[in-house]
């Protein structure tokens, strides 16, 4: 069977490249990570095609899902992978985040839509721990961690998709309890992944919504929004007042239900404050951003896992005849000039993605004193985000191409890895939005995100210059970051209305121009381990062909996206929307 | 609604671009078009989703299909349209190839898998014209003219996908009759689109197969290949010795089957010979070419559909706020900046496409007796299977970003036009050995090809001097030639083996350049009609802005895809598989 991710390159990034077994105790995580791979092969691969077409339904107004889907959930709580990253104090058992990570590609490589329960419920479970009193944490957060109650996030409604400051949902205040301010909420919310589902014992749902002002109206921005827990079943075991409203038929992704719900068509749902009126959007953001890194790592994942299945069809498939030779016995078409390059462009996709999301996981464990990675995580996470979701999605795509007509078949995977993986530029925010993001807020208002950047990658630079073999890598990168730096000083200078209507082309670029600095980075600590084993050589020849592809073939691309001169050209404002 | 494809566009680029009045009678052919706007959308979009999910099944040994795709066809076929290219004394109509082609469009925007049918069964009716005897016309070609009966082509095997000296299917001499030279077949294909249904009275395959020799030897190169005429139901009725192995799941196009078929489980399928022994493979090439322009027409018409599904979506869903303002009602997203950008993408894509296969059926059309278009048709027709197939479908793409969670739903029609898409860059030879045939066939071994190209790309050049708005493209298009001229020459002195390694970004840069080539062509057109009529300002100020965004954003990519220095760094020959 084709592994679902290469445990040897898995491993070489977190414990040689980001020094895992530094601050942890190796053989710990080795087992964690072996436990992870097993179960996910077992348990989350095995029903990957059933789950697709064995989609969620609605029966008695409830969700009903795939008994598979339930089954590997439950053996997941059983093993208490769902407290795998909190602390002992609240059950978990305390891994750092960059171990969680990668255990969690495993889960996503072969199960998305499982896995999207998971993602759901820690993020959640987070956010409460972070914001929560201890009566919050204790009620909800606790059955999440031991994976007996689910979660969500409840943000968008029909008029409100990314516009969050148009949220109609309102809070009333009803009254203080044991778990703090209670509230009745009224609205509709949709999008809402694990909205409804009968694999957990009761469903947690974060809400956003206004709260109510004593004359009846509600804010119309951001800043009236707060949050708002709100359990499918209420403390006494009565069912609050929280229907579906309906199911969404889709594309992929299609073990995880996605509903639409109506909250207080009755006498109200019931949800207790978590902080106060307005801190909502603030703390959401929270969940938001460690949901957007998870997106982009279930990205990275799906492109992963189809690089592995394309490469070992290629190895077996034979067809065609060796290159120069004109006769003889058809040769495996991994021998073939173009199948090479697609394999190459897919693992350096797809390698740079996993090493993206890797490293923004091991920012969240260093020690922060002076918000330094706190404010590279920032500038990083709408890339994380979005490369990923682009990038594997092309070795996604690639891959069928490999497959042929076998990969335009539902025998195969690689069809449904494509579909599933296309979801990922979408949820969690658009890549408009996290463009938007990254130029409108990191760029333009904060400096420190950038020249965290700027240190590291020359710090990367410096490391390069001892090897001979990496001086095309280096000055093809130096050029690159002079690249990134211009074209965000040009946005700066141009103000905010001016500098989004380019932000999309900026965060390719900028996305292209991290992903070759973690390239070059790997190259350096692969290059200084290549000499000890024969693994070792094979891993440091692998990445210097893949990424010189990509150095190659896709970094010069940077000349078009963070093109100063091609920002200037691009005045969409002046476009009138007739002549489309 | 929205229409399937833009009808001024289609006008403009038959009637006014192309001159298509200057050989034919306008009013005739726009009466031809108006029936295909109004069939396609009454008979063959009123299906797009049900097809997808009703999908053929096999029933006693035979295949069954969507009752919806057989009545549109019995439609299609009553009112003649099988017959429309087909001169008069064949029972056709003899409409041009140009009118034919734009039809076309309307019928794979409304469906492509129900266009499937149709487009193979024309394809082999004008191969047995071109080279059948009288009585293979009358027998086979005739019935399929007049929509009764339907046509395959039948090249594929298990072991021989697009390597066709690997085919194993034999032909056993028989006797002689009414109908040529009759054989008996033993083989098994696969991919077969159409390979069994029961929408027609009978089925016609074409199929490639090996003459036996009196030894019992099959040779084992391309040179052996005959071509066979095979029906399903033999002229008294009876049923040939064909069996379908199985059916094809796939994740898209599904309402077309696609069939594993045995030929010969028993005393042999019979078949006659078209031409003589060895001659298949030339024959067959009129079959494929068509079929190939034939994919890319079909792809363009999938994203251009998809375009003017998310330009209606853009234009109606409100969302976010108008650049520069911080407040006010939710307008419309057709405003932001990234959704114009992504629509003018869109529509340079779409109508590049568009504008590329229409153009190669007006070679097709117009008088040759120095060979100058067939050599330019040669150079094109990898080009025109390749580059919608890539560019149309990443329209696809931007149609479902562009309605964002809305898009991955299967409530709208952009998810499953661009998963019908997927395949185009896939059947009728993928993007490899579309490359392959660039490269090897014809850049490297015929002139004739690449210099009327450039005879072209200078006439455009000098045209478009006249006017100052066009310098910008006039400048670019001019380095882009020049690129394209040397990477040529290039790969030229490296020899096959060496060139053929970077076939594939070649064709891509070629690709680019023919579709910039075209844009600016339209744009001279377009330019000179725009003072004529507010819709003719309308055209020329779209085509300005799409194809701006074209070559500032898209065509510089050439620099990578037609670097010589790039080429000489990717040696793939030297990269073991080991490290993959």
């Amino acid at each position: 069977m084709t592994a679902l991710l290469n445990r040897g390159d898995i491993d070489f990034a977190v414990f040689d490249w980001l020094e895992l077994h530094s601050r942890s105790d190796r053989e710990t995580v080795e087992a964690f990570l072996d436990l992870s791979e097993k179960v996910a092969e077992e348990s989350f691969l095995s029903h990957y095609k059933l789950a697709d077409v064995d989609e969620p339904g609605i029966e008695s107004g409830e969700v009903r899902i795939c008994a598979a889907v339930k089954d590997a959930l439950a053996q997941y709580a059983e093993l208490g992978l769902f407290g795998a990253g909190f602390p002992e104090r609240l059950g978990g058992i305390g891994l750092s985040q960059l171990a969680c990570t990668a255990s969690s590609a495993y889960f996503s490589a072969a199960n998305i839509a499982t896995s999207g329960y998971v993602m759901l419920t820690v993020a959640n479970a987070r956010l409460l721990a972070a914001f929560g009193t201890d009566a919050h944490v204790e009620a909800f957060a606790r059955p999440q961690i031991e994976g007996r109650w689910f979660g969500t996030m409840c943000l968008s409604e029909p008029q409100a998709g990314s516009s969050l400051a148009d949220i109609r949902t309102c809070a009333e205040f009803d009254e203080e309890d044991d778990l703090g301010k209670r509230y009745r909420l009224f609205g509709n919310k949709m999008w809402i992944s694990g909205g409804d589902q009968d694999a957990s014992e009761n469903i947690v749902h974060l809400v956003l919504a206004k709260v109510r002002a004593d004359d009846g109206s509600i804010p119309d921005d951001t800043r009236g929004l707060s949050l708002f827990v709100v359990p499918k079943l209420l403390p006494d075991g009565a069912t609050n007042d929280i229907a579906v409203a309906g199911l969404n038929h889709k594309l992929g992704y299609r073990g995880t239900s996605n509903c639409a719900l109506n909250f207080g068509e009755d006498r109200g749902a019931i949800g207790w404050i978590v902080g106060s009126p307005g801190d909502g959007l603030r703390q959401m953001f929270q969940m938001m951003n460690e949901a957007r890194i998870a997106v982009g790592l279930g990205a990275a994942a799906l492109g992963y896992r189809a690089y592995l299945l394309s490469l070992d069809y290629a190895k077996e498939r034979k067809q065609g005849r060796a290159p120069g030779s004109r006769g003889g016995a058809p040769v495996a078409i991994v021998e073939h000039a173009d199948v090479k390059r697609m394999l190459l462009t897919q693992k350096a996709y797809v390698e740079g993605a996993m090493a993206l999301c890797l490293y923004c996981a091991h920012l969240v464990d260093l020690e922060d004193s002076e918000g330094d990675h706190q404010a590279l995580l920032g500038l990083l996470t709408p890339i994380a985000k979005t490369w990923p979701s682009e990038y594997a999605l092309a070795a996604n795509d690639l891959a069928i191409q490999i497959h042929g007509g076998y990969g335009y078949t539902r025998e195969y995977h690689v069809e449904q890895l494509w579909r599933d993986n296309r979801l990922n530029a979408i949820h969690e925010g658009t890549t408009g939005i996290q463009a938007s993001d990254l130029v409108g807020r990191k760029i333009l208002r904060d400096d420190a995100g950038l020249a965290a950047l700027k240190r590291r990658i020359l710090a990367t630079l410096e490391a390069a210059e001892t090897c001979p073999e990496h001086a095309e890598f280096k000055d093809a990168l130096e050029q690159a970051l002079r690249k990134a730096l211009a074209a965000a000083d040009y946005l700066r200078s141009q103000g905010l209305d001016r500098a989004i209507e380019n932000a999309a082309p900026c965060l390719r670029g900028f996305g292209h121009v991290v992903v070759a600095w973690l390239m070059l980075d790997q190259l350096v600590c692969a290059g200084r381990l290549a000499d000890k084993t024969r693994q070792g050589q094979q891993r440091y020849a692998g990445k210097l062909a893949a990424y010189r592809q990509f150095y190659v073939h896709d970094l010069p691309k940077i000349g078009i996206w963070l093109s100063t001169d091609s920002y200037a050209r691009s005045d969409y404002g002046a476009i009138d929307i007739d002549v489309l």
